[in-house]
């Protein structure tokens, strides 16, 4: 196998498509909001992306089969835009995989020339959310305009610590390389797997790709968190009496 | 030396033989069973491999003369299947030399033309088991009949954290380049060296490649482990009584 | 992205130019002093140095747009010597890394054919200090006598710890490529971010190349300093009277 | 700079001579030999060799001049054999950077025709050692009774953790090039610097090579070591009376 292996199983026309990237990250935002949107689509499978830099493992299905470490990539049609959605349960284990891993990513993009980009994430807050903002970070500033019509907020020189791993280097690399690319952050505690977040950061990216997927998912979702959650407050509650919601992460 | 060195130093003719890796893991199970299989067998040995991504140390022999770390593949003719069996004391310490060192694995397999493989080890309940079942996970949904009437059992999604090592790649790798790749798992409790485990693993292995080997070294190193056992359980007892049976890894 | 990339964006000449570096390091201390520089003159950003030995990150700007972690280099006309600066946010983040941005920081300075080169940075004495010392070290023994005339002390083999880091691999490498390169430490306690240790470095390079800049700047951050050390002297002679003076890193 | 950078500055004619290492180790055993040997013979720096896998550092001499991060080698022309001794303050920092750099040294040790390779250092007791053995290590069993004569004793399978690190890479990729290769480890307590392991671990090269060397310099440190040995048990009887002898590293 090469340092990044791109297998490819279909190779559908897409009309200027968008590049969505949603991988495992703060509250499990993005790959939450990705995964939603390639279950409830006519999604495509189109490669399977593995490398050195990722785990050296692989995962069990449920007939038992073994799937190599990858980041897997599908074609959507959507009544809006088209897209090509990245996801998958592994960001590069090592500095330099990371960039390398990226560049690949975006080679992918340029396969379906894509020019935007869109990498989807949380960012914490530290406390229990009640109202989830996106906050959005660009390669471009003559973006930012028609993400705040579409409910991004941008906040000079946030997130303070940056934006770190694949998201902060598809802004990085992609904007190097000549890529439109946004990121879209959803505020989160930090500590849990956060489908609220999911619910507002899909909601920006269905407003500005006019397409529309069902929620229930998420929403079913959401609300065993929300569960988890009440239990951990009486939890709190019982043990420091006007304790504060520091929780560990829970997901 | 290169990145992977293979040293030969025969080339028997084995015919249609089946690759078998049982190096270090969890409960030692998947070496214990390719050490005896090695030990009890008239093996020879075909090659070491060497590795910068193997520790940098050597290992004394009971001559005192140093042995570079490797692993050592050896060639095993059964009254069944022939078997091609590599071993050592090391897994790669790093995450892309787990990937190149599995590959160079996949090569010897591929010099004796063996389209089988078979990856050894163990599987964590995190307390002491009593009966060992063999968990599996293969690289083609076709191959799980025969390892099932073999007495293998296949659960959906598990292990739940995946294969992770020499023996996950081997699946994983040895997929995407054609091999039929199956990972015997022997339950065991994840801290102890577990001999019995590696007797029922061992007992798929002869059953689906028809050979049987002598037991009586296997178990007479149970007896020593039941004994430490034994022994760790008292003093538990004596500590915590009622204590429970999560114990330091041991071997 | 190539392992490292100079994006160039101006190429003035610069007459016998002086390489002057400050990254994060011991009490910010060098990095305190190159963006003081940098802000105080006429300065123009010449090039920005990506590597996938930095981290794998973007910062976030004042007006949201990421920029991909690096280090830049900036040319500076004074009234004495020319110079260009080396700074930013980010040390490589692995040993062979070190190395190879640090060749390339010398590469940027031949193109300008600069051939002295100072590297700025603390040196650290583990307890505050009123009076800040600028120790020296060398690639070459007759830099000296020009350097103490300047106020920089020469002490046997010190720092005893060596110099780690970027400002020691100018001087390490610089020297074998046949720079004059030297390194000045402004003594600073190692426990916070020092503007005073800055000033005194800056004093010194301000002698060497016959330049002066403003130091209000640096001044107005010292008194900050200064005001969070007379807090945390109080909450130490609170908690333990007649405490020491052994405070956490704060900045 | 190469991955590895050899600067020769001398190119001394030797006779048949013996490559001996002294690295950084357990009890600082080989580096305190091969730098005593150097010291307190007529020796000659022939090269300094640099590493991108040394450390990012230069240490600082006694005129403040900065010294890439190196190991050194000397010619040492005795009564007995002649000598290549590699000494310095470093080992490589990572495992495939060791063994670049040992292929390295043994490039080196070609260059003169050195066909013998002595590896030298300490083997930790645990305990505070009164008399002290050398323990040796070979890559072909031919050459023990030699260093038998010598006062080497040969263990089974010890050191029962192998030799890790430069000497014990010396060994395995020594005698893998077809150099006859020995490790002579001098028994050490392994908390404490300790010259007088090192003085047996050099009377066994004396006596295998023909030549003797003045000794008061390692006496001397000998007895520096044990006022500190001293104090140290005065302090554990005050604090545990009949305490064990189990100290921290000291050096």
């Amino acid at each position: 196998m090469d340092e990044i292996d791109i297998s490819w199983v279909a190779e559908p026309d897409l009309d200027d498509p968008v590049f969505v990237e949603g991988l495992p990250g703060v509250g499990h935002v993005g790959k939450l909001v990705a995964e939603h949107v390639v279950e409830e689509t006519d999604s495509e499978l189109v490669c399977r992306i593995h490398s050195e830099h990722f785990p050296p493992q692989v995962t069990v299905s449920d007939d038992s089969v073994a799937e190599l470490a990858s980041a897997e990539v599908y074609a959507v049609e959507t009544e809006g835009r088209d897209l090509v959605v990245l996801t998958g349960d592994h960001q590069a284990q090592d500095n330099v995989g990371h960039y390398r891993v990226c560049e690949a990513f975006l080679d992918v993009a340029e396969e379906f020339d894509a020019s935007e980009v869109y990498a989807l994430g949380g960012v914490p807050t530290g406390e229990l959310v009640e109202e989830h903002d996106v906050v959005g970070a660009v390669s471009d500033a003559d973006m930012k305009a028609d993400l705040e019509d579409a409910g991004v907020e941008f906040r000079s020189e946030e997130p303070a610590g940056g934006i770190v791993g694949s998201s902060g280097l598809l802004l990085g690399l992609g904007g190097k390389r000549g890529f439109d690319a946004a990121c879209l952050m959803g505020e989160t505690s930090g500590y849990l797997v956060d489908p609220k977040a999911a619910k507002v950061v899909l909601a920006v990216l269905e407003s500005m790709l006019g397409f529309e997927v069902d929620e229930e998912a998420l929403d079913d979702r959401a609300d065993e968190m929300e569960e988890v959650v009440g239990r951990l407050r009486e939890m709190e509650e019982g043990a420091s009496p006007g304790g504060d919601e520091d929780l560990r992460y829970i997901g």
